[in-house]
């Protein structure tokens, strides 16, 4: 199964209809996409319009029976809407009540077992099905890594645009090969903000039961056998790697 | 399983991105939309982008188990690419060469099957899989018919903004209650353009073995149990009526 999200496109559509992407900070220093209905919409035409197709068709021609969903088919992943909060949008602290974003409530695997039942390969993204109707805004890797859970999935492989995590940013050499996700906070400290969501989605699925979780670069040839083969920065439950 | 275009979603979006919909004449003097790859990208944006996850969200909420799917998921539907060819673009004749549209070829209902099977109802939706890859636009009337074909349906219902196919497009009293599609060019002849279009398809299915085609009113309530209840356009073949 693929997990993709769409950002870059999003972006692009939003800069070609004079939207360009606003950030909101929260009171933790936590930065996100302010997802309001005008940027939702941006979201959703580069996700589903753009990455997707084109994702489903340049696998289809490679003899992949791809399949595109969203978090909406089926009921796949509902999620519920971000309270208001306090943050800050464009240097000015305001209460952000109009954030079409949320997080994942629950996952139903039930159109993914029939698809791969039926030896489809889903390609799947946010957005997911608000549990008040509509679509909702959630982060593509915790996407993911629900959809490892609720799968039961023996691997979960995150490609990003660098080796792994990495001690040092600026030094692609310095990467971390393990993290056991009782000493979590420590390898936050040297992740940036992106790489921090990767990496607590990393942990949370290796916490809930995927055996193989792997953070890798996707900008190597085969990178996903390559993560499995043993490149970049595993996820270890410290009980599992004593017992073994 | 439900299908829908999205012609008006994508003419919002090409409004906003500052390209509206062009058509073109061919020879024969059928107006089509002209989909050169910036228009083929706004009818992306407005089918897949806007008007599924919409309609998907939608239907959920009514407890339908609703999955969006395009002609390219799980190569449901692949086209074949119109050839170059004169036509009539903005009223200059030209030879036009970049349309990203075309014919259906071959219909897989492999995946609608698998999904059926588990209790979904696809909503199903343009483009097609380019036979040379990519995407391509084709008409989402004949793709309801050719689907409704390669299933096997035992009803095609073809909701338009009338109340089927009328013998005086100005007097909705005129209602045509059955064509043989024997005699289809006597029918032909009082319809308009889009609604050609309609009737070709329409009679497309029932020659090919969709036992009830209807062309009905997609306004009114239940419309689909309306038309199954004998509302709007039958059409029927000749030797089927005169057997029972």
């Amino acid at each position: 199964m693929v997990v993709h999200g769409g950002g870059a496109a999003a972006d692009r559509v939003g800069a070609e209809l004079g939207r360009p992407p606003r950030y909101l900070t929260g009171r933790g220093g936590r930065r996100s996409r302010y997802t309001d209905a005008a940027a939702l919409d941006v979201l959703r035409l580069g996700i589903l319009g753009r990455v997707k197709p084109d994702l489903v068709a340049a696998l289809t021609g490679l003899g992949v029976r791809a399949v595109g969903l969203s978090g909406v088919d089926g009921g796949l992943v509902t999620a519920v809407r971000n309270k208001p909060a306090r943050a800050t949008v464009d240097g000015v602290e305001v209460v952000v009540r109009d954030d079409l974003a949320g997080r994942i409530s629950s996952v139903d695997p039930a159109v993914l077992v029939t698809l791969l039942g039926g030896g489809f390969t889903p390609v799947v993204s946010p957005p997911a099905l608000g549990a008040g109707g509509g679509t909702l805004n959630v982060d593509a890797d915790r996407f993911a890594a629900a959809l490892a859970v609720a799968l039961s999935a023996d691997w979960l492989v995150v490609l990003s645009d660098v080796p792994g995590l990495l001690a040092d940013r600026h030094d692609p050499a310095s990467l971390v090969p393990e993290v056991p996700v009782d000493a979590l906070d420590d390898h936050l400290a040297v992740a940036d903000g992106r790489m921090k969501v990767k990496v607590r989605a990393a942990a949370q699925a290796c916490r809930d039961g995927v055996r193989h979780v792997v953070l890798a670069d996707g900008r190597v040839d085969s990178p996903v056998l390559t993560a499995c083969a043993g490149a970049g920065t595993r996820f270890v439950k410290e009980h599992c790697v004593e017992a073994s």
